[in-house]
């Protein structure tokens, strides 16, 4: 896709952007605020901007008076880069010369990284848990007349090396007539031991020779939605995704929801049975998307947090909620897919990530396989926010765990107007310090209905930048705007009046919402606080941080370090992996030498229970602020205060 | 139980038997006539015999007169053994005194030989496949809240030396609630491998200490019957037997007509279906009176021939009948039992019993199993004789086995009034050589209706000594008695006559019937032969047989090597272990290390095809006489035929 330049004046910035990117995004990520309360869709008719010289598609509305049309003015959220381009931002609706410097930090993303395939093949990891192995058995006659499974396994001894050699009830009943149907010649599916000196297990044969199609499954079946990949384990490449709500929704929004109703008569095989629909849904379209045959599927693997394994695997759960909290099992043994009621061929092996503890489970653990970070030196922060929050720190030496109560705040839980990062929400805010008025950058650029966790995150961090908002989350009294208000004695902000919304309300943000928010973040800024703090580490010490989870590499960095969720840290080394627990999941379908790993890893990771430890109310305490009560831990954000202090004074 | 001596005069001949049996049994064993055509119901009244000495029970009939009586005259069918007699058999219905020594010789059987659970108890052997444990987990607190599956394992480890743990899914679902509700004290039941360097899997767990409740099933597939046992693991006692039809008698007699049905459309899954239903209703019978419970069964062992197992599995037979004759596979692995569908707990394991070649099964590898043949320095002859013969020779050394096509002569098919050893059966026979009366000895003492396995043997072998027939199995033409006649061009002998037969016809005896027999035997001598001479041997190296099979103890081994089916050798060296299948499935139940032991046993035997083997052809038309053309094979018999004609010459 072609990239082009784009020039914002008067404020001299500069970025480049997509083709067909609106010129409202591109300020917002050059940190370039533009009037815009309608999130977008043309309807406030504010984001007036004169286009000096470039080539945009559309921007043209009744907003817009015939003779600004001529002049080359623009509305900025409608209009599309296509070409290199020098924008004015018109006096009226920018911000005085004096304040041209106070706009936040361009908008810093995340790199977003990939599972490695070329390291991988060189480094030989590229052999599946299940291998194919083509085969010519000798024919019988009446001089060798040896069971044909003996004979297979003869072959595969002579010609191939095989040894230690197992096979199931399935391969007898498959091999006397797959065996005649190609003239003797086969390919033997074969399940490798995790360790070396583990059986061989062959469990399925085929006519012919198919080592040129094999490929695995891989699932995350998270509480909210669980997601399935199909993999080709020749290529390593993924042919089909899907995701899909988890049909236990119905009976609870979150983890504890769930056991509880797991806990009634029923409700375990209920809850249970549900998952294994949605994952047979799930498996059902990538199937079909894929276009491969469903027989040709050797291997099914999943990670999912302590709760949802156990709820897929019809393990009761009850005293993953009960002190001390003690789930069922760490590590699964692998199992025949079809024994759960997965719709897959009687030979697909199941297998599923091990668990931490009760509330750092198998997700976890794929991610820190997935993302690499098991093998790394680099002291790497992991942070996965989803509907609960977990953090582990450490590198391939070691590595502590913790699972924050972070609350669903980042998923819009708690927050009056919060919602998930879907059309509607506004994920991206800058305000006129002068004015007051906001500039909301909407998903799908349609009127704002609520505010997603990276919105929210960006409104508060901006907002409290500005001084609208306190290091305690409270607004600034005497801020002259009618957007901010009191009601029923709360305080709130008016981000997008009634007239621009989707919904026949006013969007605010109020101080509850910020109040939560800070509790959210306060709760996994302390637990990582607690995990260094107890291997004798500080802040200062990590290399890097990985962020994992539904939370979106959309998230602008700086601004989550601006309200102290992250630690300070150059946002170069910070990498988004998306769907952690899926990378971990593919990565294990992909290389059978991970499941010996993840063993050894499960054993380096170091679980804290944090209400069970001393220093963790202390750390949550001190950063119920923003940033934290200890400013000194966020030197940037500090500087930028003052430095914002000393020009307001001039 | 009381036994008492029965002294027959004029033959001067002694027996003891055990106190109620009847007179005309004990006159058979004893090698004594009696005419007694009726089948021993006190029907036809020949059988008058004086008690001259002694007390007997019974025994008086309208047949007798009350002069008859009054002298002490009784009828030898009915009469019961109540003391130490001295009974003379009356001229008219004896033999002439010349003849008095050329009666056949006393019965002999041979001995029965019993699971030696001593001795296995003594070797350390008595470890079966899966052992429980009592643990006493630790109980979690706030300091310790590992994983309960990961508790247990640890507990088995520190204070057991269990290593190389393996567990099932169905554990990880039952640990939480069983040992909370046992106060984390629990029963674990572990499954051993069968090398020692295997995986030990825990595949139940129970709560508080059930080490002392600990069973097995055992089952023999048979063609025509499925039997099973309960098996007490401490004590090693079977605590129920029960035996069942096959259910998929109705879709053929025999291995190959099921076979045939197995290949049309369906078949397979039916004949599977009727078997898993068979050992399900067995099942259920056996542990309803064991009086356990039915969660108690650890394992299940099952043995059966290759066809019968492949069946039972599911496995097409559809190979096993063409030539080269190959079977699926020799080693099954352990599977669950619920995956079968058999009516059992989700943790039972089951084993099967692993196949030689096509047509020497688990049956036989367990019957050389549990004989303990496998282990045993003597050459041995092992023979099953049931709806198919095989015949294995050789020590712990080695082994040679081969299938013979005897046919089903010893089950009665062939046989104009063959059946199977069922009330009615004629079972015993003696002849007056002089009147050519017959002394027919029926199971049940009632009305002859047929002839069963041990009784045609007897009869032919009584018969052919008496020089009835001759040594190609045809009847003396020159015979002056009515029972001797030509029906349609064949040659038969009435054994009964219709007015004292439980049917409305004569029971006969014919050439064809002689001829099937002969074919029977001969096809099993030169199986026997043949193997001999495939590794240097011959019958004289034979130190001892044993039987196996529905062939029944009660045969006459004398007579079986009259007509030449056995080798001759001292009856004292034959043993017969009855159902050697289940008593081999048995010996797996009881003790682990016989999985290991099997394996290597597999090894050491060699198969061989009898109709691809050479000499066997040359072998069997030597066999086709009686007892043999070589008579010098049979010096016993040879000097009793000399002395004979001695006698009558004189």
């Amino acid at each position: 896709m072609a990239q082009y330049n784009v020039y914002f004046l008067p404020h001299e910035k500069k970025i480049t952007v997509d083709e067909g990117e609106t010129i409202i995004r591109a300020a917002m990520d050059a940190g370039v605020h533009i009037n815009a309360s309608c999130g977008g869709e043309g309807v406030c008719g504010k984001c007036r901007v004169l286009i000096e010289d470039g080539e945009v598609g559309e921007g043209i509305s009744e907003m817009l008076s015939k003779e600004d049309i001529e002049n080359g003015y623009r509305l900025a959220c409608l209009s599309k880069v296509k070409s290199d381009l020098t924008v004015r931002i018109p006096t009226e609706s920018s911000i005085d010369a004096k304040f041209l410097n106070l706009q936040a930090t361009p908008r810093k993303t995340a790199r977003i990284k990939q599972l490695n395939l070329e390291d991988l093949k060189e480094k030989g990891l590229f052999v599946p848990p299940v291998e194919k192995i083509f085969v010519e058995m000798p024919v019988p006659d009446s001089a060798d007349n040896e069971a044909d499974v003996t004979r297979l396994v003869g072959a595969l001894k002579r010609d191939h090396g095989e040894h230690r050699m197992e096979f199931d009830l399935s391969v007898i009943r498959k091999v006397p007539d797959v065996a005649r149907e190609a003239d003797f010649k086969v390919t033997a599916n074969i399940a490798r031991p995790v360790r070396e000196d583990g059986k061989n297990r062959i469990i399925n044969i085929e006519a012919g020779d198919t080592t040129d199609h094999n490929y695995a499954i891989a699932v995350d079946i998270g509480t909210t939605t669980i997601y399935g990949q199909v993999i080709d384990l020749i290529s390593g490449e993924v042919l089909a995704q899907y995701g899909d709500f988890n049909a236990q929704i119905s009976y609870g929004e979150d983890i504890i929801s769930r056991i509880v109703y797991a806990e009634k008569k029923g409700g375990l095989e209920k809850l249970h049975s549900l998952a294994i629909s949605t994952v047979n849904k799930v498996i059902s379209k990538i199937v079909k998307k894929s276009g491969i045959d469903i027989d040709e599927i050797s291997t099914i693997t999943f990670s999912g947090n302590t709760t949802m394994t156990q709820l897929f695997l019809n393990v009761n759960p009850r005293y993953i909620r009960r002190s001390p909290y003690v789930p069922a099992a760490n590590i699964y043994p692998p199992f025949k897919a079809v024994e759960i009621g997965l719709e897959l061929s009687d030979h697909v092996t199941a297998l599923v990530y091990p668990q931490v503890s009760s509330y750092v489970g198998g997700d976890i653990v794929a991610g820190v396989m997935g993302s690499g970070m098991y093998n790394d030196e680099e002291v790497t922060l992991y942070m996965d926010i989803g509907t609960n929050a977990e953090v582990v720190i450490g590198n391939k030496d070691w590595m502590v765990c913790a699972a924050c109560s972070a609350g669903p705040a980042f998923e819009g839980g708690g927050i009056k107007f919060g919602m998930r990062a879907a059309e509607g929400a506004i994920e991206d805010f800058s305000i006129d310090p002068a004015t007051l008025e906001p500039m909301n950058v909407t998903i799908g650029n349609v009127r704002p209905i609520g505010i997603c966790g990276s919105g929210l995150i960006t409104t508060v961090a901006v907002m409290f930048e500005m001084g609208i908002i306190d290091n305690r989350g409270k607004f600034n009294r005497d801020l002259d705007t009618p957007r901010l208000r009191e009601v029923d004695g709360v305080y709130e902000f008016v981000l997008a009046w009634k007239d621009v919304t989707g919904i026949d309300r006013d969007v605010v943000l109020s101080e509850i919402d910020i109040d939560n928010l800070i509790r959210a973040k306060g709760a996994i800024y302390s637990g990582c606080m607690t995990l260094l703090s107890e291997v004798g580490l500080s802040i200062h010490d990590l290399d890097r941080i990985i962020m994992a989870g539904g939370f979106g590499s959309y998230i602008d960095l700086e601004k989550t370090m601006t309200i102290g969720l992250l630690p300070e840290i150059d946002p170069e080394k910070v990498t988004f992996i998306g769907n952690g627990s899926l990378m971990g999941a593919r990565m294990s379908a992909l290389t059978n030498s991970i499941r010996r790993d993840v063993v050894a890893t499960l054993k380096k990771m170091t679980n804290f229970e944090l209400s069970e430890t001393k220093s963790f109310m202390d750390n949550y305490v001190a950063a119920l602020f923003l940033p934290h009560t200890e400013q000194n831990l966020f030197p940037k954000l500090k500087a930028r205060l003052e430095e914002r202090k000393r020009q307001m004074q001039q």
